[in-house]
């Protein structure tokens, strides 16, 4: 594992806002399972110590896991974004140039919380993912990770039980984020569900699981049956 | 089974629109595991002959399928909707005295369909469910069923391999409808996810189910896992 407190040359993966509790998760799940992974934030400082803790918990034969810009990480041929969707497109727009040809992913489920608890929330754009796309027009967009728990990915001595569902219009980049699942993320499946436009409905279904672990004091995860 | 062409006594189960595909299915499921269930039309006379139809796949040890109108339907403790979206508020709100105090399931999914596939359609009060709600505002409304596939429910031999997710404001009618999945549909599981208005969400979900099984020639269902 490289000790750098900058980028690894060559990252597999950048995760924006890889500070965040997903992010955390996802980039201590695929540096243990060996691929090299740069978590960016706005503050890279912040990113650089984050990155050393989460080092921490890493086994002996994991890639490497380094802290930076959220410019670092979009150097990354896969970039994860792991933002809160307020602010998301101002975040991706600076680094669209950056993210241009690459794969994008996002993760955003834009949800409403009152008494009653979450609720899908309303983006112009029809969907968070499709807020990115049009920030980063030229990026290589996949939307996926939606009722994926961070705790349960962070308690990284657990196999996963769930599959990621993904919607996305690049059948290649839909090919290389379902590799990140299949290959890179124990237990879990890729289940390809269709084109972009359907992550309205995995952004919502971010709240069914929220609401559903409530309910249950549950951390739930999806399975498709019948494929 | 009787073989009353008109509804039967205290049916169990009507269904509102148990003519169609789904509506026949749950129809044929529910009687062949003993429930009295009454399919309901427009045109009561395509309801008694379908439900003739129906009956002639159907165990010997079977509850009872009968057609009738959809205000016939409407007589029983638990009705479900299995009607379009478009003219939902309609069909239901002629019989909202009757269902007063009920049981009323929501399976719509007001989908839009182009050269793209499906994607969720958008409903005014939020979802269909909702519709519902405001043209029976006595009826006790929960949502669910819109991930199993009619195919799969027809398939009267072949046990169901997963969850109908359900949400509603009322915990005794959840219970109700979670009752008839748990007993009377072998194989499936009840799970509860939240309040109604989670509805969206759901019904939402039968867009990527839909495009699912277009791009993996399957009859895919849900499961949640971590329960």
């Amino acid at each position: 594992m490289t000790e750098s407190t900058t980028t690894a040359d060559t990252p597999d993966v950048g995760i924006l806002g890889g500070t965040g509790n997903l992010g955390a998760a996802l980039a201590q799940r695929w540096s243990s399972a060996g691929l090299r992974v740069v978590i960016g934030s706005r503050d890279p400082e912040r990113a650089v110590t984050r990155a050393a803790e989460l080092r921490q918990d890493l086994p002996s034969e994991a890639g490497s896991l380094t802290g930076g810009s959220n410019a670092d990480a979009a150097t990354a041929p896969v970039v994860v974004a792991a933002i809160p969707t307020e602010g998301a497109g101002e975040l991706v727009a600076p680094l669209s140039e950056q993210l241009a040809g690459g794969v994008l992913v996002s993760t955003l489920s834009p949800l409403e919380f009152d008494a009653d608890g979450p609720r899908p929330g309303r983006v112009e754009a029809g969907s968070a993912a499709e807020l990115l796309a049009a920030a980063a027009p030229s990026a290589r967009v996949v939307a996926g990770f939606h009722t994926v728990s961070a705790v349960t990915l962070a308690d990284l001595g657990r196999a996963l039980d769930e599959d990621v569902l993904l919607c996305g219009d690049d059948e290649d980049a839909l090919a290389e984020v379902a590799a990140l699942v299949d290959d890179h993320l124990e237990g879990a499946r890729a289940v390809v569900v269709g084109p972009l436009r359907l992550a309205v409905a995995l952004e919502a279904s971010t709240a069914v699981l929220i609401s559903t672990n409530r309910r249950h004091r549950a951390h739930a995860g999806l399975r498709v049956t019948g494929l």
